[in-house]
């Protein structure tokens, strides 16, 4: 159960969704920014945004989010969750682009702190194709992973363990979006 | 200098006032979220939210929004600069209400890992009278500079080390608040 009464049942609102619920004027500007960096015009592939999300979700022990953005990152990627698995057990040995691998290098990076985010790092991925948008973008996106577990761990949410909430929820997130959960 | 081409002069534009200048896209939804939690409708009072901000930005040893929400919880303090000094140097002994104390704790915490509120920490602020409200406000405010920080320093932005580019951009933010950066 949640640190405070959310007012709502968690096992049908659970994580994020309970505080949405029970704050819809902070929850509102939350799910633009999510719809934004998420699913809104950036150049980076959707996939690989909620990869970057379930990968920081992953850093930060954030069970409700790193679930529920693995299974959104495995329904857009013709791999599956194998790959996502795989990037989050071994970044180095995933079979994924050098491109996308020194974006998530970056984000492992900001997860720790702004301030471990090299020259080399962003030059790496300069190198291997990211053009600065998708860098700049690459680092927004960790740091809201940041915040969105904080919020959902902070305030001691309930996360399922059944693997089919977050198969479900993937299905309502890439039909609806983000918007709809306020 | 950034580690990406932000396209403005970051004397004028240092820290996150030119990464909205730079991607508008992002920067709508960042401000408004940032409107909300530091100006909206809350009860927590806009100083309280603004030491908050300050509290959490120094411990995650952002310089940009350290000195900015500083100045900007001085400028709203009848006590000024002085108390946000004593408050980042030694919370237990700040002269500040026993209630924000238990609130800044609860930031403390969040600063580390979400998984660091404590049933205990949030009892602690209830019996001091926090509401349940003001603890989620307080999570949300203190992940959200988490989120800021990261995005701020990732970056590798610009701080200005002149405190009155600080007390200038308080003056630009008590006015017009935060919307006006995109």
């Amino acid at each position: 159960m949640a640190h405070i009464d959310l007012g709502v049942d968690e096992n049908e609102f659970p994580g994020v969704r309970g505080l949405m619920k029970y704050r819809p004027v902070t929850g509102k500007p939350m799910m633009e920014l999510a719809e934004t960096l998420l699913r809104g015009p950036l150049s980076l592939p959707m996939a690989d945004r909620e990869l970057i999300a379930a990968y920081v979700s992953g850093l930060n022990e954030c069970t409700f989010c790193c679930s529920a953005h693995s299974a959104f990152a495995a329904a857009l990627l013709d791999e599956g969750m194998s790959l996502v698995d795989q990037v989050r057990a071994d970044l180095d040995s995933a079979p994924v682009s050098a491109r996308l691998r020194a974006l998530l290098h970056i984000a492992g990076a900001v997860q720790r702190s702004g301030r471990e985010v090299t020259p080399e790092l962003v030059a790496t991925a300069r190198a291997e194709g990211a053009t600065d948008e998708e860098i700049h973008d690459t680092v927004l996106i960790a740091a809201a992973f940041c915040m969105v577990n904080r919020y959902v761990d902070g305030l001691g949410t309930f996360a399922p363990s059944d693997p089919k909430y977050y198969d479900e929820a993937a299905r309502r997130v890439i039909d609806a979006g983000y918007r709809n959960m306020v």
